[in-house]
């Protein structure tokens, strides 16, 4: 059996997206510990011209969503970018693994060789299907998550590389 | 045609790592026109116990080398950690991507129901080939390549996520 364009993008977004909705529990904790008001968290970023967490959480989000869906071949749902607590940030992640969860596998698996077209700054890209996922969803839904996962490190939040990882199908021999 | 092994993996961690090595030369032009020594970032890192620079561009090199090799049914060539300088850095890259190339892409491309063992902590991992690349290969290499490019944003280079993406296969219209 080949590698399939489904396997390879919907249990994966499922995955980091729920390693990273535990992540936000456990910065949501640290938190509570050290007595700071979480929307301090909110709005750390690693460097000026990059996005806070908030936004890193809501893009990464975007990209697993958006890119699904235009391989599932249907046009994304969008969703509004207002969240302001951890709670929030959590149910948009919920929202996006739900909303996943109900793309057809079969759709998306046929369309490596599919062009798809997408709106991208002030145009539009195309890209073959598999390209598309391969080089353009997959790198920019890592990129976010990874950011958000590194503020908070940086933020002193006591995660390692496994809760970036999450739940993943390994057997340890 | 579905999504194949060979083609989610090797030009993936070509393309990551080419703009990775580009990145660093940007990186080395700062320190430049900075007037800082450039092994100051070699050292610099997010969090006291996460990876430093030039660690985190030995592991996604390792995890794209590791990983393909594995996939190719192959032993992977061990390569030793003494870089010390951002040009060793880009050597260390260019050795990995020339790897790389070197890659018998039909072996990969039969390799997803293959069971891949490969060494993990002091014992080792179990998994299918596909799940092997989509929820450790691949998350494992972004987690470190987004890493390196953090602590470049961080440290005040002038870079975009564009330049995290590379030479992507894709039409503007």
């Amino acid at each position: 059996m080949p590698q399939s364009m489904s396997k390879s993008s919907i249990p994966v977004f499922e995955t980091i997206l729920n390693a990273l909705s535990a992540n936000l529990d456990k910065a949501e904790a640290y938190s509570t510990v050290k007595k700071i008001d979480p929307s301090v968290l909110l709005v750390m970023r690693l460097a000026q011209d990059m996005f806070a967490l908030t936004r890193q959480v809501q893009v990464a989000c975007d990209q697993a969503k958006n890119g699904s869906a235009r391989l599932a071949g249907i046009e994304p749902p969008k969703f509004e970018d207002t969240e302001t607590t951890i709670a929030q940030l959590k149910e948009r992640i919920a929202k996006t693994v739900a909303f996943l969860k109900g793309l057809d596998a079969k759709t998306i698996d046929a369309s490596a060789d599919r062009e798809i077209t997408f709106p991208l700054g002030q145009g539009k890209g195309q890209m073959r299907g598999d390209d598309y996922l391969n080089h353009f969803v997959l790198p920019n839904f890592y990129f976010h998550a990874a950011a958000a996962y590194a503020i908070l490190r940086h933020a002193g939040v006591d995660i390692g590389k496994r809760d970036f990882l999450g739940g993943i199908p390994i057997k340890r021999i």
